[in-house]
């Protein structure tokens, strides 16, 4: 059904870029960089980890472009999403002499990408990025829609910019290495992109479980690039998140409270796939989201093996006030953007977000068993 | 010949905005935020200095918009234009629950809007920012362009991003408490508005320096409205300096030499009258800039009572290595921002800046008594 390899545009202001998807995509790079990010001296920012993976190949690769190019890394973890590496980073960067002609290299799941954006968005004023997502949840959404920042002690990407790559590169085969735990968080992402704008997607991710998580080429380059488009889509409506975009939050505003609370215990996915159960929860509470909508997503996340209700060792008295810190928060109101059935986003009278009081979100918390 | 209150309109890109220049500009505040910087609540970031002359004056004209309204100060000079002020000044906004409803004034110096408007263009991943400056240098230049950032122990500005402001109010009442050495120095930038585009305002300003000085309301008005002008058409041709707005450069990369060697005891607008006569004097050896120059620029600078030459006791031979660490070096070789003649930048083949050897460099620096 699809090529080998897709190529998805993601359309913003007067500009816009390309998003690679399929196996082998990191070979392009020597014509593709030369081409949508030429620069005299590149530099690639990963953690640790991915780079004793995938560091040489990737090396071996932009050596071709004949090019200076520098491997800056950082310790693995969503810990170091922080201004304390961002400014090591960057300060790196300044003593080896990087200068404006340089473009910067995102490598890694989110935390590269996102650190690696914050770096080059703020790096003399900016230089490009390109982002080369290496986990199936960079790939399908933080390398997408140019947002980039860094963590700070009162939460999670308090401080950032948003800075569009002048391309995406997302090399399915990279896939095959990400540990199984990373691989099923990542779809949860793409079961929201299901959840949110289309329901035939989300069938086809149910019924593809299997050959997803065993890493089937077309199976998943079928779904790297129908989230990306879907993504796509939502970015290129509303670059900044001033609207529409905000259908993107489903499952976030508790998600990142859980993620938060539990000391990034959690993958993402893993917090944000409790987080759309909740939120489907209070939605059908609300009278927003079709009832039977909890049950669908709790079952099909369950096949993937991701978690569903929170964790008894959680401090759920907690996770309201997780919520005040979080940037959807707006003259004091927590906002939740909400579905209204499995493939569609509720639009909220044109905000995309719905202020729901405490109330309320504490009794779709409170519906497992009591403490 | 100039009206009380002149709007001079900044075009970037898509958008623009509006440098309302003029005595009392200020007042208009209450009418034009609302209008061109809707927000639930405004974040007004100034050093303690301006915060206890100007800070009660400029809340009782916020509190008339009826929104929330915080003051977040901090320790005035150049010093603590650091990314550790900015990471404070971003902690207490997220501590007082400042969300992505806010919008920041920038209130002050070159300082204030560099710092408040890298904390406007990083916090939640940027807040709208409305510039309201204090001393002439942040007036016609600093305030006007949408660049922000801070420094690092490595040199001035290296880390920052491009926002451009909602709105500038230049009101030239606040002209008055200014210290006379700072208003000395902002008029080294407006000569140099002169010097690269438009020798009929050079020889304006050398006639007036008196009147200027004097903080005369004709004159003061119609020096901040010009040299406005000039950096509004510079900037509004090329936003993120790839080209033409190199020009604004003349002077600079010595100058922040300079300026960094001496430890921030020169004023911006010393250190870059110091850069503008070097360099001139460098383009004249070069057979870039007019003979005559270097004088006529040593002269006016003279009657405003700005320095010409290197101090006796800055340790020149840094200056070089103190230049390449300067975002104006390009492979490696360090770029300069010449003019041809008072009046014409250099296009240096639409470079806008030209990499010059260091062996000519050092000549041009060492003319006065040799060490």
């Amino acid at each position: 059904m699809l090529d080998e390899r897709v190529t998805v545009h993601v359309q913003t202001g007067r500009n816009g870029y390309d998003v690679r998807v399929g196996a082998g995509g990191i070979d392009e790079l020597t014509v593709l960089l030369p081409r949508l990010a030429p620069a005299h001296r590149y530099v690639v920012i990963a953690d640790d980890r991915v780079a004793s993976i995938h560091g040489e190949y990737l090396l071996g690769v932009l050596a071709r472009t004949n090019r200076k190019v520098d491997l800056l890394t950082f310790p693995s973890g969503e810990t170091y999403k922080s201004r304390e590496t961002w400014s090591d980073l960057s300060d790196r960067m300044t003593s080896s002499g990087v200068g404006r002609d340089a473009a910067v290299l995102a490598f890694g799941g989110g935390v590269a990408g996102d650190l690696g954006g914050f770096v080059a968005a703020t790096y003399m004023r900016g230089l490009p990025v390109v982002q080369v997502p290496t986990t199936l949840l960079a790939m399908i959404d933080s390398s997408v829609g140019g947002k980039t920042g860094v963590d700070t002690p009162a939460g999670k990407n308090l401080i950032g910019a948003f800075l569009q790559p002048r391309l995406v590169v997302a090399d399915t085969n990279l896939l095959r290495t990400l540990p199984a735990a990373e691989l099923r968080a990542g779809l949860a992402e793409a079961i929201k992109h299901g959840a949110i704008a289309d329901a035939a997607y989300f069938d086809w991710i149910s019924d593809s479980v299997e050959a997803i998580l065993a890493c089937e080429r077309a199976a998943v380059a079928r779904l790297v690039a129908r989230s990306v488009e879907i993504k796509a889509d939502v970015v290129g409506k509303d670059e900044t998140e001033s609207g529409p975009r905000k259908m993107l939050n489903f499952g976030h505003t508790i998600g990142h409270a859980v993620e938060s609370l539990s000391e990034f215990r959690l993958l993402h996915g893993e917090a944000i796939a409790i987080g759309m159960v909740l939120e489907a929860r209070l939605g059908e509470r609300l009278g927003v989201t079709e009832p039977g909508t909890t049950e669908r997503l709790a079952e099909v996340f369950s096949r993937v093996g991701l978690p569903t209700e929170l964790a008894e060792d959680l401090p759920h008295h907690g996770i309201l006030e997780a919520t005040r810190s979080d940037k959807k928060a707006r003259q004091g109101k927590v906002e939740y953007s909400l579905i209204e059935r499995i493939g569609r986003a509720s639009p909220a009278s044109g905000t995309w977000a719905l202020p729901v009081e405490d109330a309320l979100v504490l009794a779709a918390l409170e519906v497992h068993p009591a403490r």
